[in-house]
This record gives structure tokens, sequence and C-alpha cells, in this order.
């Protein structure tokens, strides 16, 4: 019987396949080796869920592997049109980052009530200045992306006391479509954007948005960088149309030493790191081996991406 | 009909006693003329919560008011032997500062588990580095101070997954005694000092206590300054007896420019500010106006505190 062949494009840490040991055939690649192995392999790992090279490597028409599954929540950086029509099933790492993320975010609108960075810079110089900060309780957050992630974070909210909107791709029970989001937003004292990057997300936060926000609102991304317009956010914060904005992605990752976010007033800028939490990378790794010894079984796996959507559809 | 006289021991800005014209023969005075305004007053106000003036100028066995209320929860800046055998009834602020304080420690011990302090500090080097943080949910709490205060922190912290003990001058159902102290805090990740400053509390938080705590344990003092003895704690996070700390008190108000507090590695300082959110002195001012108006009535006033204790008893 011949093996699977397991191609991971790897990234350090390499993942802890060692209980797939005799059950699959596992080759390594990186971006440079990547085209030129894909044909070959049954089932790709994208361990480095920061590469673009899935894109550019697909081989279309020709051999494929029938399963893809990446060591993220998003799909944006290995969906291609060819992967798209492809029969090949696409999987991602949901439910690893949600609790993480939403304790993240938790931490972001807290600090940003309580005005820690500036305790902060205060203590720095060591200068001692009273001030009345914001009760957590009793304000509006507008949660923009209703999967396991925003939810996660309408959760958390709500259990400090937030009054929360929650507001996906189609309206249903609990959950406000596109058409309710300016309403939202502009009511909101909390933005919050953790939705999956699309075509009907790409920039969807731009200047008419940030303009439609409170002058007392904070906007927060644990999304996806291109949710939104950079420069909007910079004239938004710059002229005071919000109040404050904390960013853990970006456009461009990681942010280069020249970008004017770095300094921004009111910006909390964080290197892609919400979901983060020790442990993390064993936990992608356990997962994808629970995937793939369903998969081997003939079983149906769980986290399937709807590839025209760009995303696991809600239950 | 005589108008009982109400002295108000001042700070800016000055409560809104509007509601009591006509019923009350409102005085003001600073420290200087406490002394030989306290004798002809039936209820002293001590707006200025940060004022020790009481306790020197509390008149013995002479004429003194029947009342004194504090706008603020702890009573230890007011309280002397003379003023504890008096048949005057204390009040205090219980019930203003409770969320708002537990609001704050969710804050210190989320940024800290994040390790916001060393995001934004990279920030400022323009500095990208990715790192992996702590999850909060499944971390152990051991809050000192049983009181609305502590039993508020409890609360906030286990709706975000923390497992919390909370402990108390006196054991009872579910809150622990004294005995249980260093049992909890050598397993706790987070201490929270939230006690009112007693003969019994003064000084607990000693080298002893910090030796007695985790590595990684971190230590936050939202109670009184000398709850914690300065300069233990600062040998704690020298030699990295534990992982970091936050005070919001101090044993010396405020902090001046020379303390070496201000830049201890893994140390948060902020100015006494906790429980102070927005419209909280407005809370004050109507709290003591409708404790006024329950004494003008002749009824029993709610927030007494045990004279002896130096706090208002649980129930």
């Amino acid at each position: 019987m011949t093996l699977p062949t397991l191609l991971v494009l790897d990234a350090e840490p390499l993942p802890r396949l060692g209980r797939l040991t005799g059950r699959a055939r596992i080759e390594h690649t990186d971006e440079a080796t990547l085209a030129a192995k894909l044909p070959y392999a049954d089932v790709l790992l994208v361990w480095d869920f920061t590469s673009h090279a899935v894109r550019d490597a697909w081989p279309g028409e020709g051999p494929r592997p029938r399963w893809v599954h990446t060591a993220s929540a998003g799909v944006d950086h290995l969906m291609c049109p060819e992967l798209a029509a492809s029969d090949t099933t696409v999987t991602n790492a949901r439910g690893i980052f949600d609790e993480p993320i939403a304790e993240y975010v938790a931490a972001l609108v807290l600090a940003m009530a309580k005005e820690l960075p500036h305790t902060l810079e205060l203590q720095g110089q060591r200068t001692w200045q009273h001030r009345e900060t914001r009760r957590l309780k009793g304000t509006r957050a507008c949660v923009v992306g209703s999967g396991p992630i925003g939810r996660a974070i309408v959760r958390t909210l709500k259990a400090l006391g937030v009054i929360c909107a929650l507001v996906g791709r189609v309206p249903r029970t609990g959950i406000h479509g596109p058409s309710d989001l300016d309403r939202l937003i502009s009511r909101a004292d909390w933005v919050i954007a953790a939705a999956p990057l699309t075509e009907q997300t790409y920039g969807m936060f731009d200047a008419r948005r940030f303009g439609v926000m409170q002058p007392s609102a904070r906007f927060i991304n644990v999304g996806r960088g291109p949710l939104v317009v950079e420069e909007a956010l910079v004239e938004a914060l710059t002229k005071r149309w919000i109040a404050g904005a904390a960013l853990d992605v970006f456009a461009h990752e990681p942010l280069g030493p020249d970008s004017p976010l770095w300094e921004l007033p009111g910006l909390i800028v964080s290197p892609h790191m919400s979901g983060d939490t020790v442990g993390w990378r064993d936990e992608l790794g356990a997962q994808f081996v629970e995937l793939y010894e369903r998969w081997e079984a003939g079983r149906a796996l769980p986290n399937v991406v709807d590839k025209q959507r760009g995303y696991v559809p809600g239950r």
C-alpha cells in the first residue's frame, strides 16, 4: 500500500507530526520548491501561514493535492481562482484562536477605557497625574465578523457588561446583516473588526466608515490588515474623527520601521499576536494530526472552507 | 427649629449639595480651620478624602459631630482612638467604587497576561517582535479583602474564566480566613490586595509573603499603600521573586519623583485612580445627600463603619 504524501510548507518551529510516522510520507518544502513538489502531494499542510506562495505555485488543472490545510483561521493568503475552482478540499484552524483573541480584545478595550497607555507614558516621566477614566460596563460594541472569533469576542465583552451587536455577511438570529453596519458603528463606543478577508470585506473600514463613527469611538482590528484603508485610519486619528485605535494586523506585515502607524496619536500597534498564546503551535499541530486521522479513515472533515466565500460557513 | 450644621472638609471640585438648601447650615473648612469648627458641627463630610487632618483635629471628649461621612471606601485616614471611642457614627462611600475598581483590576490583569506594556515599549522603538502571551482563562487569582470591592473583583475575574479565591478577616462560606493566605498565594498567578488598612493588614505583603509567591506570579495593590512593605516589593521585583506588579496606591501619595518605584522592572505605577471613573464625584455627592436625608429623618444609616475594625462589616 502506498502511503499518502504529506507536503509541509515549513516554518520554524516545525510541527510535531510524530503520530503520523508510518502513516504518511512526510516531505518538507520551502516557498522555492513548493511548485515542483505540489503535483506529487496528496495533502498540503500550510504550516507557514504567512506565506502567499501557494497562490503562485498552485498547479491549476494538473495533478494536485486532494486536501489543503492551513494552520490559521484566515485563508486569504492561499486562495486563488484555480484552487477555488478545483475539487481540492481546504480546511482551516477554526477553534484554536477564538478565546485567545477574545481575551486580547478585552485587554485592548479595557486598556483604552482605563487609559493604560497614557498611565505608562506618565510613569516613564515620573509624573503623578490623577485622571478620571471610563466605565466599561454599559458601553456599546459593534463586532464585525460573525464567525467563532467574533462570537467569542461578544461572549467575553458581554461578560464585562458591554452591550454588543454582531455583524455578519447574512442577517440571522442574533446577527445583523451588512445593511445595519453604518447605524451600529455610528453609536458604538468600540468597533471591532474580526472578519475574514474577502472581496466583500476588503477595505470596508474606509474614510466614510471612520467618518460615521463617534468622536469618542475606538476601533480595533484583529482580523486582517486589508479590512482597513490604512491611510483613512491615519486621517481619522490625526483629525480626531475617532478617539483611538488598536491594530494587530496590517496591509503589509511585518510593519516596516518607516510606517507612520508606529507613532500615530492614540494608536496601539501589536505584531499580529492576538491569538498566539503559549502552546498555540502545539495546538495547531495536534489539530492537524486529528484532521489527518479523519481524512485517512475516509471520514468527513470539519472546518471545511467555502472556497467561494473564503471562510468556513457558520451553522 | 435650628438647622443642623454640616461642616465640609473641602477639596476641589466642591460637592453638589444644592438639594440640602434650607435643610442644613453648610459650612466649609480647610485643614487649618477644621479644629476650630469641628465642635460646632453636627455632621462632618470628609470630602477631601486625602486629608489626615481629622485625626489631629478631633475634639476628643469635647463637643463633636454626631456623624462623620467620608467620600471614600477606606477610613484609615480619619480613624483615631478618640473617634473610635466616641459615640459618633462614621459612614463611608461603600458601593461607589466596587465595579470601577474591579474593571481596573481586570484591565491590569489582562494587560500583564498579554504583555501590553512590552508591546507599547516595542512600538515606541518601531520594532515588530512577535511573542506568545498567556491565556487568562484557567489561571488562579487570590483576592485579599472580602468587602464589596474584593467581591466585585472576584465576580469580574470569574467572568473572564479566572479561578478565584477570596480571603477575609474571618472565614465564612466562600471566603477563606487568614490562615489559608500563604497556601493560596503560593499557587496564585495573580495576588490582588483590596483590603482596608487596619492593624491586621498593615505591612501584610512583606518579604516573606513575596517569597512564598511563584516566580510567575504578579501582584496588584488597589487597597491602601501601607498594606505593602514597599522595600520588600522592590527586592522581590529586582531579584525576580515574582514576575511583575501593579500599584495604584502607595505608602506616600503622591509618589515623589525620586521614588525607585517609577522605574522598577515589571512594575506598573498608577496615581490612585482605580475607582475614579467619569462622574465619580457626582456619585459620591449624591450618595452623601441620600444618607443625609435618612439621617435627617431619623432613619438608620447604611455603610456604618465598625470603628474598632476600621471598615463596614460584611453581611
